[in-house]
């Protein structure tokens, strides 16, 4: 290979990886600004009538999924989430370098996007939640929610890959009801969400565990996952 | 044939068979998580009004078909309902002996499914539901919801197969609202939702002819769908 | 041609019309249990609130419409509207006897529909409905919302045949909301509806000026549709 | 070429420019009839409470979106928005001349489809919001809210053609949430909303900082979007 070959297939691959990195970043920040921003709005909007509020922000959150995974999954995989970084880390389908530098995006994006939410609506940048969520039904709820989450996502990816954003926009959706937690699932999400003191927010005492709940829900599901690896319908 | 190749095959065969049991224990206990769950959460909130809780706990349940169907369609058909394998096997397209371990696995897995979500909710992990379900409408409900969800579904698998999990996810979304029952439309789902004394629930007396009336409307459908066999425009 | 094959292909034909009628028969009783079975269910549990109320009907019809055309499209084209079979009339699509049947078949469907969803709610099977809708507001609403029913359907059976099913559904989720008449677009439809004195009625004295209203908005459609007729994007 | 093909195939492309000079009329009307329409039926029935009427507003405009786009997009591209239109022409995929006619029909439908809303519902025809929308997080959100929906627009043309309309409406459905302006994200939308002194109605002092801000939005996004074209997955 001559220099001037090794040089461009450099600049590529450098162009590649950027546009991986500002996907994730641009990702995980828009999906943030929408779970934070609609809570905000469901909330000044609904009259106290938390099931309307809840209602406005699920279709907000499983709509923009839908969108973020369909136009950056051609680029990054659209992760958007450490949970299901480290599945793929787990299934050996990114190294421990990118795996490590696409969660820390991640968590920076999702920040970004909480940050935004709260200048949207005109309220302070920073803050801190007050909103307690901690007990054994939301730590089991995070452990199935990130479950049922990282599951339908790798068997979607082996049998559907055209369906995987209407997959997780759709599982989300449901998740925010069926989970006594609303399903956070996903610990960029639960580490940003302390940012802003509004209906989506989390009190930071409840982080930890939540991500410890996520973490063995996603190791479950790939270890259950591969009960169906060999198993396809006339296979 | 050699020993070696027999026993390879027969080690496939039994992955597979594994397999599909796992895709309908798994899916149909999280279809039911999804049904109650999401029906405890959406009374939690919705301040009385039962619209607003109907409306959320159509679409968690909606939404989740259209996933579990979508992921373990491939795996195991992704039937989750004894009416649905009934149908199949009047068609002749499972054999009696798969039907009844499948019927076996969906009743065990949507009870599962139903002891989770109460277990989310931090509620007593086994209950009996109180709410009484019994009318002559009810019944005609059951009958016309089962008809209706058994013929959508020989007929896209018959004439489109890539929309089966959106036609039932809608299909179910539509007839919670359609039906005085809210459609449980599946034996396995009426038998599981005794165990749960929340908003989903059936008192165990109402569940025989809910059941009664599934099958007959299952019948009814199977003998219909016969009319479309050749029915295919310009076909 | 021997007789005996001239008396198969004769037989195929009749199956091949019976399937079509049955499909447009089915179709049309489903459509109409769901228009009227939601509205009677959300009225009942939306304790006063119409917006609630609506949105249920709404979301039950938009996704029934989705599943009935995707099941039945490819044996009978799903009109379930004599303003759709019209328009392919208009277009020299349909003989005039075969529209003819139809539209006699989408009405006597639609009337079954509306009683059995009378009888799931235990009401009396056969009602008048006292719901005056009549203002010069509506008949425009019905001229616009059947002109855009119509302009749709032709335009996607053209353009995008994959997605009739997913046009229609939404279309008339949106209908619903953005004439004042609630869109009913259809004559089958509007002559049913007076046989429910329930949410989604509509008094008898109302119903010809909304048939004329829809088949204005039907012929303007057919009309503007020749615009588009040569018009494809790099074509 | 001959004199006889060349006035040929001079009428076929004036039928293919009327063509689509007539999509971006009708879709843009319709668009407009649906924000505006499903505002006021929402309001009114809505009994005071804002959050049910903005999800009225917002599954009105999301699922008009999926149809105009999916029936008009072979035509015309289906724009329907001049902050679109302009990010073509920064692509130079756009003649100024074909942009600048684009833009203006944008803006006489949009408002032709706002005067349509007010006729259906009984109203004045001609009207003026008194509805002031103006505050820097308003400013920020049609910043935020057009640079989403143009580089999703532009990554789903690149990547995923197919899903455009899914995309678009989709996105609008997120970010009527979590955007405190409601998302205008469209200057010919923002222009016309002056017209109707209801529940979607902008006071004219507000538009032009509205649009500054859309303009702004966009630039950005085009920018981004040069990020992405050469970043795809295994590209």
């Amino acid at each position: 290979m001559t220099h001037s070959i090794r040089a461009k297939l450099a600049t590529r691959a450098k162009l590649a990886t950027r546009a991986k990195l500002a996907a994730e970043f641009i990702g995980t920040a828009l999906l943030l600004a929408a779970v934070v921003g609609s809570g905000i709005m469901a909330e000044a909007l609904a009259g106290g009538n938390t099931a309307i509020a809840l209602l406005a922000n699920t279709i907000a959150t499983g709509a923009i999924l839908f969108v973020l995974i369909t136009v950056f999954g051609p680029v990054s995989g659209a992760h958007f989430n450490p949970a299901v970084t480290l599945a793929f880390l787990l299934r050996r389908e990114i190294t421990p370098s990118a795996a490590t530098i696409y969660i820390l995006i991640q968590i920076v994006g999702a920040i970004a996007g909480v940050l935004l939410a709260n200048a949207m609506f005109d309220l302070d940048v920073i803050q801190t939640s007050q909103k307690i969520r901690s007990s054994g039904g939301q730590w089991l709820s995070e452990g199935v929610a990130t479950f049922g989450l990282v599951l339908a996502i790798l068997l979607s990816v082996r049998f559907r890959p055209d369906a995987v954003a209407a997959v997780v926009g759709l599982y989300i959706t449901s998740a925010y009801w069926f989970t006594a937690s609303t399903s956070f699932a996903n610990p960029a999400v639960t580490v940003a969400r302390q940012f802003s003191d509004t209906f989506a927010g989390i009190a930071p005492a409840g982080v930890t565990a939540f991500i410890l709940a996520q973490l063995a829900g996603m190791a479950v599901a790939v270890a259950a996952d591969r009960l169906f690896a060999g198993g396809q319908k006339d296979g």
